[in-house]
């Protein structure tokens, strides 16, 4: 495993919310990132689907990986903005997240999450959102 | 309590994923909905703040009911976009969402994201989205 | 008139895409912003409506004044979203913006964008949106 | 030019604030629009550059293009949101939209636009959205 991916994965394991979720960083490279969620009962709504918010977690880490890949590890997502195209059922939810702009201090980034059932991928949800450096200006909510 | 705050309870009890989280309704009336996390380890990053997942959560879900509140409730997230703007940190979170405008079939509504340590609160998010009703259209993911 | 909004206009004045669309700042005052566009053949679509991008030219301009209310007169809209609830008809359109964070370099602000048709107003638009001050990062697209 | 371009730009033609920015349709297929908007001193704003309402007009009919192409032509933008990244100058700006996501009466959309400076183009907005089928539901501002 290369040296960055490892890094990720560190930060991953001291976010206990991911790790009470579960998550995992399966990519990690400068201006892409891929994080994977298990689809289990204890994530789910009263569908039997993966709970929108848990969706919109996998989104937003992801993002914020990616701004971090680009900017530095100092940095949380700014905002961003979420559609749900599909209900996420399967084995496991993956987030792709690549940076589209990178500026001094923030990025624009771009996620697309996948519910995946053995080999079929399908699309079901879309984000973007602003990532920008710490420590420059106001404290936000990180993670 | 009221039977609209009961019933709301109820759904919320159905999620595996609210509580898991811990999440309480606290109040819910037609155009209004206001929930609850509480601050605890495991939904925190690795700095001490409440993870923005979890932020996020909070905000599609009081979205959710409260488009639920004025379209009935086979209601889904279709979108959301959320600002962070404080790290949140005390005793818990309340998300307080109200209705906008209320279509046939949409509605758009907004919410605020409080961090509550003692008497004290701060804004740390602010959402807008759209609530859509299911069954008149393709599925999307719920919760 | 007071200066604050006398300074407003005369801003609006320099800016030859806000003349070209006949917008008028009605208030302007700190953490509040009131834009006017009205309603003319030249800014419709094909249906007869006012054009969807004239709407979201008056809810981000809405939004950059407020935002440089709060921050100092050298602002730009980062980003912002923007709902469509209802065509737009009448006589103008009104879009009334407020502040609802205010940071160092950054405020996070909303709009409301409304058809006013006599005296009745009807909600046509809601929005929210980052305003950041120019100078400290990167350069944005402003206006 | 093929029937579905030239069907486009006559629907174009037919939205006198398109006609009033110079707005040119350059490519309209199943799943793909673009969008062309020329700089000029009238679409401007107090500094030299291209207003960001321009930028936001393009993204915005480029989203209701590329909507109209997979949904058909009675179409809205329901909702949408944009990033700025960069001033826009140069000779024009093209947005370039291409739709994500397509279910029975709605299409997520994303939409990229770029500055051109002769040979040289530079990435100015990011923008993704919802375009909704009408006649369904209720109306929205259409455009």
């Amino acid at each position: 495993m290369d040296e960055m991916l490892m890094m990720g994965r560190e930060v991953l394991a001291e976010q206990p919310f991911s790790v009470l979720i579960g998550a995992e960083l399966l990519k990690f490279s400068v201006g892409s990132a891929e994080l994977k969620v298990p689809v289990k009962r204890e994530l789910q709504q009263q569908h039997g689907f993966l709970h929108g918010g848990v969706v919109s977690y996998a989104a937003d880490n992801a993002l914020t990986y990616v701004g971090g890949s680009v900017l530095g590890p100092a940095v949380v997502t700014a905002e961003f903005k979420i559609n749900y195209v599909r209900p996420a059922l399967g084995d496991c939810i993956v987030a792709r997240a690549e940076a589209v702009y990178v500026g001094k201090s923030q990025a624009v980034c771009r996620c697309e999450v996948f519910a995946v059932a053995g080999e079929k991928e399908s699309l079901c949800a879309v984000a973007q959102g602003t990532i920008t450096k710490i420590g420059r200006s106001e404290s936000r909510s990180e993670g």
